[in-house]
């Protein structure tokens, strides 16, 4: 049985590879960039040409590889079959079909947020768990579900979209998704600047925010200097986040939520906010859980595909 | 391999019990009393008696039976212990092992609303969909997921605890769990009566509500003779309840509710008011799940339980 592993996150500008032994450990790293034009109709031959060099230039056999795992953004179904990824220009595409036939070895196939859960819980701050929810918090809010030590992709591949679960009623604004009141439009980046300006026009308040350009970081960084009307922020971030993960927790008791995303940079200080009003909502039964920081960055990707092939193909 | 499998599920005042076949069908179904005295420590042995009992009455040999399946009314860790189960007067119990060891045959131990869901899919309104949650609509809400076949059963064994999710901000009257807000304050049998009783108060509307005694049934009565003010009533409950469908999809997307429990004998009608709230609230992507009646009533537990048996022991 094949002793390698590619690790394959198809992002929308670039493809992030990664060539693992059956450990876990990196052999390799590399990108690619994405072509998108002409309905991405070069993406996965490109990834197809650079795992058959890298094979070429390992002078590995076929036999060697175990597979290759492929996260994509989009929905995916059981049969490795995306029905449209609009950042890569895809509509429906058969990509474990298509790199099967184009490299020769097993393909497995993963929404790429799902699959970094999956890497989270192999090799990042969810090692050790076996029930976990990753929240990603970056632009938008991204998730990942593990029950059991396996991925919960539901019934058509839309299994985590919990940036789309309803958490507040009577929000004016629509989210991108075109619902009102979704988790992302309160704990993602851009949710946090929007409740800082808001925030900011409410009060009068003195606060270091003001006239500067304000980024999720920028309130964070305040929070840590005791700003006042950033901790009032934080704390309307953290009753909404908090609140909807014990939305969550009440569902699927995980042991753990691994939060990922470029707010995570923040770090522990974020979980000061979340975690108060987690216990407030949460059903008693699943108060335990823990808050935990992802710690693979923008590998999770790679290394969850990697996974992928693991817990498919052995 | 054993040919008959028992089905046991614990109730507060009796213990229902079924004998299977591996297809499911239905050999002999039987109950007896829950005994709760004395911190209810007669209940596994006389479940136990009753188990011996039948095997010596079909002159089954123990090789004949593949296992006994235990649903009970607490959450049960991966080692069939229950940590505690108020309703039988149990602290700490350890089910499987006391069950094996008193009936010399595996046991597998499950919680009764999770089980209940399994029951479902094998044979009751759950039938050809591997990812389905389990919504018991009764004096409070018990739920079950179930994700490509298999039971989530959480961290800590409360999986499914749907009842106790927050759907609602600004409540004022505490649930049972001590919660505001929870799904079961407003979707229950007791939810909606007291849905009832608020309208009744807000609104001079005549009602064939007025004076009558209300009850869950009594709502969904005058809901199915046009009442408008039942009518108003059952547009909160399918509001509320719809939008936590909403919730549990966006996380999940299952591909059906199955709606079990006494609310659930008014029948599809609760579909009209539940699909509509889901619709508006849920992630696209999750849009397409069916809603379903629960169709094996009070056996939902005993057949889950013998599929407990089935998915671990084969």
């Amino acid at each position: 049985m094949g002793k390698y592993i590619f690790g394959v996150d198809v992002g929308g500008t670039t493809v992030k590879m990664g060539l693992f032994d059956r450990d876990g450990m990196v052999v390799d790293k590399w990108e690619i960039t994405t072509r998108t034009e002409n309905g991405g109709e070069h993406i996965l031959p490109d990834i197809a040409d650079s795992i058959n060099s890298k094979i070429a230039e390992k002078q590995y056999l076929k036999e060697d590889v175990l597979g290759i795992g492929i996260a994509v953004p989009g929905p995916v179904n059981g049969l490795g079959i995306v029905s449209k990824a609009v950042n890569l220009g895809w509509k429906e595409t058969h990509v474990k079909e298509i790199m099967e036939r184009l490299c020769g070895v097993p393909a497995e196939v993963g929404n790429d947020a799902n699959v970094a859960a999956l890497g989270e819980m192999w090799k990042g701050g969810g090692q050790g768990y076996s029930s976990l929810v990753l929240v990603t918090l970056g632009t938008g809010i991204g998730g990942g579900v593990i029950a059991d030590g396996r991925l919960i992709t539901g019934a058509w591949g839309a299994g985590g979209e919990i940036g789309h679960m309803h958490v507040m009623d009577g929000e004016e604004e629509a989210c991108n998704c075109g619902c009102k009141g979704c988790l992302e439009q309160y704990g993602s980046a851009t949710g946090i600047v929007r409740l800082a300006k808001r925030m900011l026009d409410k009060t009068q308040e003195p606060s270091v925010l003001r006239g500067a350009e304000i980024t999720a970081k920028a309130v964070f960084d305040a929070v840590k200097e005791k700003d006042p009307v950033a901790q009032e922020i934080a704390g309307e971030f953290g009753e909404i986040l908090g609140k909807g993960f014990a939305m969550i927790a009440s569902v699927l008791n995980p042991a753990a939520f691994v939060i990922g995303g470029g707010v995570s940079k923040a770090g522990e200080v974020l979980f000061d906010y979340i975690r108060p009003p987690f216990e407030k909502y949460v059903f008693s039964g699943c108060v335990d859980a823990r808050f935990v920081l992802a710690t693979l960055g923008n590998d999770a990707g790679i290394y969850g595909s990697a996974k992928l092939v693991l817990d498919t193909v052995i």
